[in-house]
């Protein structure tokens, strides 16, 4: 099944400089959670936009058809790492429909707090 | 009245793998959150997809006119239960209009955390 | 100015049946946040959906131009109160447009969690 | 690349009124987090409505091409400071597209909880 838009817009960008507990799960993080339901793989590409200075990106993905796929920000590598603790918003493409759901994780304080939303369908 | 949409997408989704407190009201959950707010019954199937499978499904549901239906994905039976602590991503559908809102409860750390989203109407 | 839409519906309805903290800030509660942003009143129902009866309402306000109002669900009257630590889901209804957001504060264990959403525009 | 909407609405707004934890990371904050993805500098003005009076604003804010804008209503100044622990709801427009996604840290109780939601495109 053909699902979602191509491009998408996580506009809360940030991944908290700390963490209480146990790594990797209760580690902060900053997720862009994405669905390609569709029978072609989806060439994906993240670029990220910071407040004071140029965009940086493409950084690819592939996700297979009918596949899931939770990216975590803080586990990508090129271009270049995603910096801790810096305000950015990430604006995502795809070459077929995918769905994005943005969630942080922030455990800087003694329980973990959550959000999530749908990202914004360009 | 009839009002939604007949598909829906739950992007991150996730059952956190530990609990702290009085069950079940603060077991750790995922839930999908459906309005019926139509005179005919909706006949809703709920596909799950993951990261390094095929999909699962569907998971019936029918929720009777002038209903709410708060389904806590721990409870799906079959086809088969939903893995604890495994990334998937959820497409709802139905044959009449709902509206679905994605809710998840964490209480792995002493106090709990709650992230909630209406899902992406596809 | 005009911005929004005359239907909207939030899923996810439950009022924490338990708090910690000082009252009424830290009180558990469920809330529909709403802005009408014209320059005539709106005349607002909201109506409650349940797992196990038929739905209640009109829940009847009045919104002037120009105005914020955020309704606690736990402080609507009739024709009948919330029910603590039940499931539900709200329609709600304008004659002009509004936008409608969803948010929860779930303070049953020792620190409060937040959730929150724009509701659904049907 | 142009993406987003031209008027966004928050109806959720709300600082709330102590904090706990080291400052500014975990002050409690409301924010407007912006992104112009587009090539001409975004001209964009902050509208905040209240329970209980006229609306005050415009608040502008000019945003760079291709630029990340995380905006705390704590730190608006003109036409006047955002009170503290008061209900409010947001109108923003933009000359050019732009997304917001609105997000509050919590801090009052021990450990912060948070809450985010793409805001209404109008």
């Amino acid at each position: 099944m053909t699902v979602g838009a191509t491009s998408w817009v996580i506009a809360d960008g940030y991944i908290p400089p700390a963490s209480t507990g146990p790594e990797p799960d209760m580690t902060s993080h900053d997720s862009a959670c994405i669905l390609n339901a569709g029978d072609a793989p989806a060439h994906v590409e993240l670029f990220l936009y910071f407040t004071d200075r140029e965009p940086v990106g493409p950084y690819p993905l592939t996700i297979p058809a009918r596949r899931a796929h939770h990216q975590r920000f803080n586990d990508l590598e090129g271009p270049e790492p995603v910096a801790i603790g810096v305000d950015y918003c990430c604006l995502i493409t795809s070459d077929v429909p995918i769905v994005v759901q943005h969630t942080r994780l922030d455990s800087r304080q003694a329980a973990n707090a959550l959000m999530s939303t749908i990202a914004f369908p360009g």
